[in-house]
């Protein structure tokens, strides 16, 4: 299986932390991590390779040639980074024809075969929203005129290579950046929802997207199925969203003591 | 090593989550489980020696004989059972010089050969103290006029049985309860501590008998050491005191996501 994970230095752990969580829950399943990077060093990279190697799975480091984003705009303490997930597409192998794209601060703790494999027909994306009146209704304000019905979470996000290679442009998405510079505020996210929304398969966020922070939500709104035990034998990726992250100090959360079970693992 | 528990068919599968949790944590590791119980049936001793085997260790169904507590004072709710814990050194193999007693409502998330090896020249156990105030204070006041200077948690219990064995007494501990029958609480833990308090080598609780109702405090009282990334790199054992068990429905606590994940790859 092909994972794409896009990053910097910051989160080397995070990034170790999620990839043990689905090496050891994925056992059977031999993974090629695609690494989209700008400023690692030679010696982080090392460490990386050898990481993965001995977990039995490859790393490749996507070369990404350096003028490639020389004219394309960028967004105050945003750097161009913020587009490698949308164009991953441009830069890796020609005959790969899906991906998974995880966010570091995820953990895998089930099978990820059966999202990995989903029917893609027709879709460039599959993802989850997080089904939360408030986030939906600021973000269809923000983004108007842009058709948005749900404002998707790019944080999981399986990718149909092929139909992106055919359908997603550039240069749109220069000019839309350039165009709505001063009202994007997580420009991946917000550019993924008012380009493509309507091309993207919704996953449900409680099996492939779950919110950590929103364990309680969660189990209410399902009177009370979705409760821990359900969530450790059904959910395939917990999501720390937020700023609050579980590897810093200070953090507090359902899911604070499975993810350092996870993190003492690693080092 | 050698490990020591008593249970009814209620904690079977707790059993089988803290065992894998020792298991898990101990690959170097071999155990002898020596079971003491009243009322398993055959299919779940074999169930069970089946489960411990798969393992890699050994089950051990300690024979009691059938007359033995025949004169022995039980009280209201409890059974015989209560003195299992106690006057284990009469049932086990004379040629066992020490065993590790541990409750089924525990998860061992390191390794515990330092514990098991620990010096108890001198000493029956080795034990933790809860040190809450409130708790010694009430069970000192309770317990009068027996020594208490603290009240000892019988869940997780290091035995010297070759000084058991000439030191413990039967008869002292069935004429205590007969004695002290309308104040005994927790009988096996009032006894132990009402009658062998001064024997007992102290544990330090947060490595041994970590009680996972009180996180915040002792991160508190640790003016932040105790933090989630400290306890599953430092606590050996983690106990899951008190009446809400982790296993049941509306369990929430700091650790259930942890606990579940160890139950998850019981069955």
């Amino acid at each position: 299986m092909n994972l794409l994970v896009t990053l910097n230095a910051n989160y080397l752990l995070p990034l170790k932390v999620m990839l043990k969580s689905l090496f050891l829950n994925n056992e059977n399943q031999h993974f090629t991590v695609y690494l989209m990077h700008s400023e690692l060093t030679d010696a982080q990279l090392a460490d990386l390779d050898r990481y993965v190697s001995a977990h039995g799975h490859q790393l490749a480091v996507v070369d990404i040639p350096g003028d490639y984003f020389r004219d394309a705009p960028i967004l105050m303490h945003y750097t161009k980074e913020m587009y490698y997930r949308l164009l991953a597409f441009r830069f890796l192998p020609e005959d790969l024809e899906r991906i998974l794209y995880l966010d570091p601060d995820t953990l895998v703790i089930n099978p990820i075969s059966e999202l990995y494999h989903l029917d893609l027909d027709g879709y460039l994306y599959a993802a989850a929203y997080h089904d939360l009146l408030t986030v939906k209704e600021i973000n269809r304000l923000r983004l108007k005129p842009y058709p948005i019905d749900e404002y998707y979470n790019s944080g999981v996000l399986l990718m149909n290579l092929d139909l992106q290679r055919k359908l997603i442009d550039e240069q749109a998405i220069f000019e839309f950046v350039e165009k709505n510079r001063n009202r994007l505020i997580l420009p991946d996210q917000d550019i993924l929802n008012a380009l493509y929304g309507k091309r993207i398969k919704t996953l449900d966020e409680k099996l492939y997207n779950y919110d950590a922070r929103y364990y309680r939500l969660y189990k209410l709104l399902s009177n009370g199925l979705w409760d821990m035990d359900y969530v450790l034998r059904n959910t395939v990726i917990i999501h720390f969203c937020g700023k609050r992250k579980p590897w810093k100090k200070d953090y507090s959360g359902k899911f604070h003591s499975l993810y350092k079970h996870y993190e003492r693992m690693v080092n």
